[in-house]
């Protein structure tokens, strides 16, 4: 059957297409939306909230110069599918298929790369200013999220453009009621602005004067005109105030489904307007399909479903490590009154859901503020009590500085619990938390853990919680291994690694792991076994405060040492190791096994793991040819491979 | 002289005085900060600001339960001086004295520790919230400054505080104009409503109207009466319209130096009212002392000066390493017209205010907004330009997301300067920038270095700006060595390391130092020279990209190998040295120097540096020391100490 999307051969195609071509077009991009990612997950209900919008945008803006940058990106699938990769849409998330986000490396038309949220009215400013110093006409636009514009740097950005008085369009896509309770907070501030002196004074004159009106009833149409002159004044300032202190100019609201009337405003803009602009534009989350309408938080990021009933097509998996994270601090908290409970916009994903319905007045959704959320965090430690802070582990790289400058530095106990650590699969280089160990193993007092399955997790959640000093325990995404979850979890003592193979006397490889790693090295040894290679296996548990006894009395019985993370080597776990050994004055040959100097693209994570070489089969080959290399420098080491 | 000062035995002693009194003790405070900050050096402008406001605040509330917390902190002086610190007040940003910033762990008034900015909301509300859950009764108040509130925290803050309408009393310390500014943009604001359509049609309506009163005049009278409450109503938003459209009640503007108008407002606060309040604050920077109210900048945060006069005193000290780069980036600059320079409210600290009078067009000052800063940049990059962004080594840290996620991800030609690296000194344990090298070296694309002097520092940004990828140049605070800077810096080889002394033959030592430190490892290596220990000495220059080819070459013809960095040893120089002989399977021993895992306090440098143990005695004794025993193991090093 002929499409209206055969004919989009660039973006400019849809310029010439009437209205009833251009909805014909939005239900099309619906469709196959929503069929790839009932195949192959994805972002579905971002997405299927801006179809118009992206339509409206491309039907008035001519993007071969003018720049488009949306915030996060997860809302862009439409935008990808007019830029010529309609084609290729059906590889969406998948290995060296198309981002789930904007790109710079994918295609010219991807502005400015994104995945973490609030940076696309800084990045749409620079692009602006760029074109002005190099002479070029062009608009730029940024698209950015009611709940993205709750972060510090959109603000920044705001602020900054409206300072500059440069012609920046920055369209606040309103799909949730954040803007709407901002709305109802300057309400109540008009009403008190009433009671001001000078207002006060100004409305009572007024008010002797219009009395002196003789004309019986006019007095009180000239009221009655005041107050609408009020209302009007009133409303106009209540939809933009907030922008429109900071410099913007505000137009809407208009709905973000109706293209005519989003089409009618964007022209106005591009032909009229020379200053920074807000257009705000109302949409629907998961608008055009009923299961994504209605829940759009399930169908915000989403696995493979099936598009005709909506069901989540669940895999026969262990409880993953948020849901045992979810039960495991609640039930810290029964036992703890002083336990409180933050996140940043990610009450479900990093499962404090359940907390927030069992202990509503002491849990905290920030918004996405992961600044704030670890500096307030600091500050109910300070004021005595035991807060949990639940994060992503690639959006807590927002809160470094605060967790460094507020949270160790004054040695404040605060619980941070990182989910989705490691590689995180088809959301890509964005989102992988790959790199925690190393921003945080270098700051003085904290202290990081690291669980090998989700009963250990749930250890590892008790006692941070009850030892009160700065404490990351990082866990990746997805299921667990399967192993018995203990209700009362046994002591874990802390800074001791575990030992999970010992050879008896002098070994010939040790291996410490952390994480993930951990079951890897055990069937790494396994296999090694096999070869007449005989490795101790530890798992370290604890990044920071290392186990150096652990370590120290294996390493000096092992002719080998072995490190293994899911996390970038450079300043990792084994960059601890190998500092460690050489403190302690242990020259011994070392192999890291670990994420290399790249940032690892997307994929499912075993296929990634296997990119990265972090699979115990190529763990023990490795291991084997450096052994091997090793037995035949018996008598000088120090350079054997 | 007695003092009222020595009536002063606890904060409550206040509360008895009367008006006069607490202006003469104004006055006393004012002597006593002046002549400490004239000996001691230190924050005086913004504390002789907050004289007034802090008596005012400490005679009407109650700060041995209510909280106080101080933004950033460097305004902070009269506080820590009323409460139990007068006496030992001389001692200021020494040594094991008082700190320039509130700290925890100095004094049970100093609720929260601080030194970066627009933290406080985000702290107060914890403790605020703190209070509530454990039912205490008390107050908690935020100081921000209007430069502090531009950071996207505190708008973070702001807004989850004012959605919370928790009781959390603000005080926007005003010293500057920013504020007017964010006004004056919402005065073009009003202007525009005025031509809003509803707003439009019942002013028509209501002059309609006006105009058939019979009365002459009376029409023009009622006219003028509506008018005025239109402008009541505009001068009332106007004030405090950001503050109110975030759920804050706004009261002021009132005279930060009128303490029986502060007191008035702050009782009133405290008797009325429970909701979210903003107290806007008008000081003057530097108030009582002339030379500062007319340079508040020069005496925002000043060293040794004569009191009497106003008169730095200037130490004979070769060039800054600020003023190099101030120099150098003007100089790139004109011959590479895509050079542009951002800073985050620090043009003179960074010496950027040459660039802004030079290229007022290619330069932005983007207030206390780092993370808008480096996405900013990343923007311009993407547009085309070469951006250089200028902040110092501790500020940075507020910016590792953005330098991962935005610039390098994308592998963006960003020039990132950062100043005040290393040990700063009096400033503490909030100011060091001893990270950054640990935060960085792990990101992927990436390049790092660091200059051994001033002419290399030169050198450097040349060599930066000219090969358009992510890069990080760091530096020392303070005076450089005094070397000859070249006007037309050689070509400096990248990735390539410095070999300053060269053994013949086989080494006993290797050193490999960066930037301050490779100046200390020649005097260590001399010192070794006259006890007979020969050591090769490099200058690293790049962290990142390692030099692998030199160190490979040195390290596997020393006996022992040495690394020194200003720098935390976890993560850092030392520590990607030893993950790269690990790689290379050199196994070696290897000791590092750099600065252990604790924060650093105050000092002066020289102080700190010895307590670290990065001079050039203690280096060459602990080398001594390593080599005498690894000589006595000659046949096996693998645990030598």
């Amino acid at each position: 059957m002929e499409q209206l999307l055969d004919k989009i051969t660039s973006p400019d195609s849809i310029h010439g297409m009437d209205l009833q071509e251009l909805r014909e077009l939005a239900k099309e991009i619906r469709e196959l939306i929503l069929s790839t990612v009932a195949e192959n997950g994805g972002h579905l209900a971002p997405s299927l909230g801006t179809v118009e919008l992206t339509l409206a945008l491309y039907s008035v803006f001519d993007f071969e110069k003018d720049k488009l940058v949306w915030d996060v990106g997860h809302q862009a699938y439409t935008h990808k599918i007019l830029t010529g990769r309609r084609d290729t849409f059906h590889t969406l998330r998948t290995k060296g298929g198309i981002a789930g986000f904007p790109k710079r490396s994918e295609s010219k038309y991807d502005a400015f790369g994104v995945g973490h949220a609030s940076t696309s009215i800084s990045a749409a400013l620079g692009l602006l200013i760029a074109s002005e110093l190099e002479h070029r006409d062009n608009r730029v636009i940024a698209v950015i999220g009611d709940g993205a514009l709750t972060g510090g740097e959109a603000f920044e950005g705001l602020n900054h453009a409206g300072q500059l008085k440069k012609n920046l369009i920055v369209i606040v896509n309103d799909n949730e009621m954040s803007i709407d309770k901002n709305v109802g907070a300057l309400s109540e501030y008009l009403s008190q602005i009433r009671l001001a002196p000078q207002y006060r004074k100004a409305k009572r004159d007024f008010e002797d004067l219009v009395k002196k009106i003789p004309i019986p009833g006019l007095g009180d149409k000239v009221l009655k005109a005041a107050n609408s002159i009020r209302y009007g004044l009133k409303s106009a300032i209540v939809q933009g105030a907030m922008f429109e202190v900071l410099g913007f100019t505000y137009l809407g609201p208009v709905d973000g489904h109706d293209i005519k009337a989003m089409q009618d405003i964007f022209r106005r803009v591009k032909d009229e307007m020379t200053e920074p602009v807000i257009i705000h534009v109302r949409t629907t989350k998961g608008k055009g399909y009923k299961p994504a309408e209605e829940s759009p938080e399930k169908f915000h990021g989403v696995g493979k479903f099936d598009k005709y009933t909506g069901e989540l097509i669940k895999k026969n998996a262990p409880k993953s490590y948020t849901d045992i994270f979810s039960k495991a601090i609640v039930d810290c908290a029964k036992e703890d009154k002083e336990i409180v409970a933050i996140t940043a916009a990610m009450p479900s994903g990093t499962g404090l859901k359940l907390f927030a319905a069992t202990f509503p007045d002491r849990f905290f959704d920030v918004g996405i503020a992961e600044e704030h959320a670890l500096t307030l965090a600091a500050g109910l430690a300070a004021g005595g009590l035991n807060p949990v802070v639940a994060l992503y582990s690639t959006f807590a790289q927002r809160a470094y500085d605060q967790i460094l400058h507020d949270v160790c530095l004054q040695n404040l106990p605060v619980t941070l619990c990182l989910d989705r650590a490691g590689i995180v699969g088809e959301d890509g280089a964005t989102h992988h938390g790959v790199f925690d160990l190393s921003y945080l193993r270098h700051i003085p007092n904290i202290n990081i853990m690291v669980p090998k399955d989700e009963n250990e997790l749930r250890q590892m959640i008790f006692a941070a919680t009850a030892k009160r000093v700065p404490v990351v325990i990082r866990y990746p995404r997805g299921a667990g291994l399967g192993v018995k979850v203990v209700d009362n979890p046994a002591h874990l003592p802390w800074g001791k690694a575990e030992v999970i193979a010992k050879v008896g006397g002098e070994a010939d490889v040790s291996i410490f792991a952390v994480g993930t790693m951990v079951e890897v090295a055990k069937k790494a040894a396994d296999f090694l076994k096999s070869r007449r290679i005989y490795a101790n296996v530890v798992n370290a548990r604890f990044v920071k405060p290392l186990d150096i006894d652990t370590i120290y009395e294996l390493a000096t019985d092992s002719r080998l040492i072995v490190t293994c993370e899911e996390n970038v080597l450079a300043g990792g776990f084994g960059s601890a190791v190998v500092e460690c050994l050489a403190d302690l004055s242990v020259v011994k040959p070392i192999l890291r096994f670990g994420i290399g100097d790249n940032f690892v693209e997307q994929g499912s994570r075993v296929q990634l793991l296997e990119e990265c070489g972090l699979t115990a089969e190529n763990i023990a080959d490795t291991i084997e040819t450096a052994f091997r290399k090793l037995s035949q420098h018996k008598n000088n080491i120090q350079y054997f491979l």
